[in-house]
């Protein structure tokens, strides 16, 4: 059948695959031929999910929980988060503000039906799946550039220059992917601030919380409880198979949002939801709690050895499991560098222009989702390759 | 915060709520103050998922299989479907063209995005998702006003006399929800050669396939391998809670799919895909087969029992498990009518105004969704409501 019975799709032609599954593809198809291959690019947890969630999924099948649920969740979860923001945030979120979705993907691309027209301030670098809901919703992503100087973070300065009559909001990461840096408390409360200044909405990305390496790293509801915040069981929680998420919506929007969770998606699964319940055990942040601290070891190694070989990155890796490296001293191109390391010395790594435009050819996103040992093989190898 | 932060969406504003919800909602209040209701609104089967499945869902997270998968899906369940296609439909469908997705509902957003543009053709009454996915991409549901004497679905005269330059393509579904009835094999092949002259794409909603009561229930690709496909785990396979579906598109665009099902979810639940796998043995085909059978014994009572009270309705049910209703013998305002057949006679009905606007207010949906004891219950009680 010939192509021209659909329609070239303006929106669909910016709307880009991720560079990482090409990686990804390569390095499974180099592992097939027997090579072993050092895993540096994959954006989840080396960790199966913790043993009290997957005893909850067993008990959940075995007592036939394999139904809808309500749209917007299952009112036991949503009350275990309500408990969530109190007891380590200290702030009241009503479970009935609170939309459990089929993974942060699921939350986000409700969000964008609910929330995006026209244009959306968005970092670059960012998470390239945000980018391309904006332009599904055939809207404008509008692109603030951030370096290493301001963490990553756009700056008040930012905001007031990108900002145009064309923009509905702002949306944020903190801790951001593919950067591992957060917004201060006091950068968050500005930029609530402004957004409330000039009526945009805000929304952000608290997809990395648990996962961080500071002291203090705020949900913006403590700050402002009119922004809309998406968020996961993939990261901290190790859930990511499970496809279960979270979204927290002013009160005037849940009815709407609740409508578009009954078309988007009917409900998350069912078992990932019972399954959730036992996150919020103490065994479960236990097991979290612990994985947390070896990836705080891994960073600490990782980004020791990363600078003494010359890759220029941030002083301080605030959150999530990702350095943003700068190549430079190396190469000029991201997507060349990658491919000779996975190629030649089999190392995975994603080059930067997944994640936006400024200065991405000279950067890539080095995980820190394997074990200790294959980092250091990792190292080894990147050493090899370019001392 | 002042609600005029966020701009009011035109595309949501025609996103409609599902009056089944308020039913449902209402009819759980109403039992938690001590009434039984006899529950005739639920569009999900009141099995549980089969044992095969739920233990094949044990053994993944005794595995430890809870990452992502590849965004296309696990290779195996692709190619049981393969398979599955050979030898139910005796049609080539290569597993490269099938795409898992989270429930039917992410197949039908993922080729919303990729296919719809200004206007598509759609019956009406029809599942109100559908409609309100092409309101979401801001385009426009053509709808093709169908009625009892055409078997509830669209005539090629139709086609011609509702199609404009406007249109991008035709969506059918068959077994409809909430109709029950079907394209035969020479309606469907006319509409394939229809789409295929006006160059339009081709949609077929095949949900409800398997749990058919006719000896000849085509697969659109069985006559047009450039049709797509929407499909789920959800009803002949009863997995609802599950969030399991699939699509099938032509080659030229698997690769653009592909990166749709990145950015929109990542992946399907790698649980429920890995549990997937079990619905193919012997075992899971005997059970399913069975509940088909249960089906077919409760819609042949209600079809018969409602006839006798003077509801007017199609005389062959052909597939799904909803009777589409004429209450005009008893009222002109199907939400009145199934209000007072909840609040006063206990009974859970669909209103027809869920499903579009032609003769919807004298039509409701019946779902066969519960035991025969429970159907027995019901039709008293609207015996007892009606005669």
């Amino acid at each position: 059948m010939p192509n021209n019975r659909i329609a070239v799709q303006d929106p669909l032609s910016k709307v880009n695959p991720f560079r990482v599954m090409t990686v990804m593809a390569r390095a499974r198809h180099l592992e097939s031929q027997g090579r072993q291959i050092v895993h540096m690019e994959v954006g989840e947890p080396d960790f199966s999910s913790a043993q009290p969630i997957i005893d909850a999924g067993k008990r959940a099948l075995d007592d036939g929980l394999t139904k809808y649920t309500e749209a917007i969740g299952l009112a036991e979860l949503r009350e275990c988060l309500s408990v969530h923001y109190r007891e380590n945030y200290n702030v009241k979120v009503g479970a009935d503000r609170i939309l459990i979705t089929p993974g942060a993907s699921g939350g986000l691309s409700l969000l964008a039906n609910l929330l995006v027209r026209d244009g959306v301030l968005l970092s670059d670098p960012a998470y390239p799946c945000v980018r391309n809901f904006i332009h599904m919703m055939s809207a404008q992503p509008q692109l603030i550039p951030v370096g290493i100087k301001q963490n990553f973070q756009p700056t008040l300065e930012q905001l007031d220059k990108y900002c145009t009559d064309k923009t509905s909001g702002l949306w944020l990461a903190s801790p951001s992917n593919p950067t591992g840096t957060i917004l201060e408390r006091s950068e968050l409360k500005a930029a609530c601030d402004w957004a409330a200044a000039r009526k945009k909405h805000l929304l952000v990305d608290e997809i990395y919380h648990g996962l961080h390496y500071v002291d203090d790293l705020p949900s913006v509801l403590e700050l402002d409880q009119s922004a809309f915040v998406v968020n996961s069981f993939s990261k901290y929680f190790g859930m990511t198979g499970w496809r279960l998420g979270w979204i927290v919506v002013p009160q005037e929007h849940v009815e709407m949002a609740t409508v578009l969770a009954q078309n988007m998606y009917i409900s998350a699964s069912s078992i990932s939801q019972y399954a959730a319940l036992a996150a919020f055990t103490p065994e479960a942040k236990h097991i979290f709690d612990e994985r947390r601290e070896a990836f705080r070891l891994r960073k600490d190694f990782l980004a020791g050895a990363l600078k003494s070989m010359g890759f220029s990155l941030s002083e301080n890796i605030q959150g999530a499991f990702y350095v943003y490296a700068n190549i430079s001293k190396f190469s000029d191109d991201c997507e060349k560098f990658c491919h000779e390391m996975l190629e030649k010395h089999g190392v995975a790594l994603t080059p930067g222009t997944d994640f936006g435009d400024f200065e991405s050819k000279s950067h890539v996103r080095i995980a820190f989702t394997t074990d200790m040992e294959s980092l250091e093989l990792g190292v080894e190898r990147l050493q090899n390759a370019l001392l």
